[in-house]
């Protein structure tokens, strides 16, 4: 039952919905689930961050130079987890790949999303010599110089990371450079950047409510719905999917980002239509894998 | 003639010496060549530099968004210019290959090197509060938050421009992801950033005479010494060269980076041993190319 499983900040949240999801795609208005609220996380989900995390700590050990390497494994587990680098690995399982053909891309991802969160809030003087205000506070651990060095070295170190994963057993470097391809077109001027020069301005302009609402659905586009795109492609793209399930997922990952930054925008009431969207995207993998319904929940209700 | 023409800052210094350099190396003390100095830039090293430059502005092209490409574009060649990228496509010619198979390594060097550049005088507010005051003044031609978006920016477009470059014609994908692998090792943790640790360190320490050379040579060995040898492996890498000729010209890399980098910080008497040594390197290649004279003129004299 696709969609039965929804996923509210890392929580399962099982529906109990009378209708299956492909039908309900079908009719309007759907009737209302019924709800019952876990407090656990989904065990896939768990699982999947788990690896990960254990594969990032293997990878960035605490050795010499520790001035370099400890910031580095400080920055990148302190910052707020995403979504991102576990649905990488569902969408490499969901396409009958094995998770750890994508591991190195979902670290890649976590790392990315570490370095530009570090950057994000580095304490920057501007033109006029006047300290920054508009930036949240956060707690900084070490001195600015020193977090700006390691998002530095954390972007390469990234990149390093997936160029060395290949298999030759797999015969995967095609597919690790189309990775690489993704993952750097959504980091730099055409995705995450482009979106930081939107955040930026719309923070700085006053408008009326309607063009509020677009300018940070401009804003979520680039930023968390394009990065859930790039993870879910590259997931499909290292599990060896066919270029429709790559695009199936593609898909699926940007309506799931645009959900998650409209929610933590304060607009939930526009997220509605897109959940249908996300979970048509997944129909064709009905009946394929035991993961949809986990890949389902995705969606944050 | 190895070594016959030396290179000071871009310009041709032309040395008659009386004896060749193969032989030179193994009597010392060399007997003081003639020096004739040019004022035009070394033709082979300008027509180098005149193609990574075209590359990149069809590369880098001033369209929409032009908030995200102006200052890319700017920056990107508003940095000073290293000899990192023209040795890159030199040592890819030296092995046999074609200078466009290291095209898209040489833009990423130059890339990368133009983003350090930008971070490293962005103007940070310390863990006190209180401004910056040892870093050199430079013009900013826009906002710190705009210079550090798009330094992170360009980090990753280097490594897009690298992994598109694959060919299937010359089946290089694995070529390209050692080039990847070595760029991103040597602008991460193990690199360059772990030699800006130790340029922090050596400008906040006041040790005695021997203590700072040898601290200069640290810091040479992680930024210039490290990041024109890797240039030149993958240069070499590219262009299909053996294992034995992408360790020497990494290691000729080395050697010339370190001069270039002893010589920056007023140490040239530290760097005369170190000419014979990087000229060495080159001696497989002697009589195998027309242009071993002009990658030997890289040494600054």
């Amino acid at each position: 039952m696709v969609g039965a499983i929804l996923h509210i900040n890392g929580f399962s949240t099982v529906h109990f919905s009378p209708i299956s999801n492909h039908s309900r795609t079908n009719l309007a208005p759907p009737k209302p689930p019924m709800l019952v609220r876990t407090t656990q996380p989904h065990p896939y989900w768990a699982s999947l961050n788990s690896d990960i995390e254990a594969y990032l700590k293997k990878a960035i050990p605490m050795k010499e130079p520790l001035i370099v390497f400890e910031p580095m494994h400080h920055l990148t587990f302190a910052a707020p987890r995403t979504t991102i680098p576990a649905l990488c690995l569902m969408a490499c399982e969901l396409v009958g790949g094995d998770r750890h053909q994508a591991m190195a891309a979902a670290s890649a991802l976590l790392l990315l999303n570490a370095a530009t969160y570090t950057h994000e809030h580095l304490p920057l003087i501007d033109n006029r010599g006047l300290k920054p205000k508009l930036k949240p506070m956060i707690h900084h651990a070490y001195d600015p110089n020193i977090e700006l060095l390691t998002g530095d070295g954390i972007i390469p170190f990234a990149f390093e990371l997936l160029a060395r994963s290949q298999d030759p057993a797999h015969n995967s470097s095609s597919h690790i450079l189309r990775a690489i391809i993704e993952i750097s077109r959504v980091m730099g001027s055409k995705g995450v950047i482009d979106g930081q020069y939107k955040k930026k301005l719309a923070s700085q302009t006053i408008g009326g409510e309607l063009c509020h609402v677009e300018r940070i659905k401009r804003v979520v586009e680039k930023n968390e719905a394009a990065l859930h795109a790039c993870g879910a492609a590259c997931g499909a793209i290292l599990g060896g999917g066919s270029e429709e399930e790559i695009e199936r997922l593609r898909k699926y990952g940007f309506h799931v980002g645009m959900i998650q930054g409209l929610v933590q925008n304060g607009l939930r009431e526009e997220t509605k239509w897109i959940s249908n969207l996300a979970l048509k995207e997944l129909e064709i993998f009905l009946g394929r894998s035991r993961n949809v319904d986990a890949i389902s929940a995705f969606i944050h209700a």
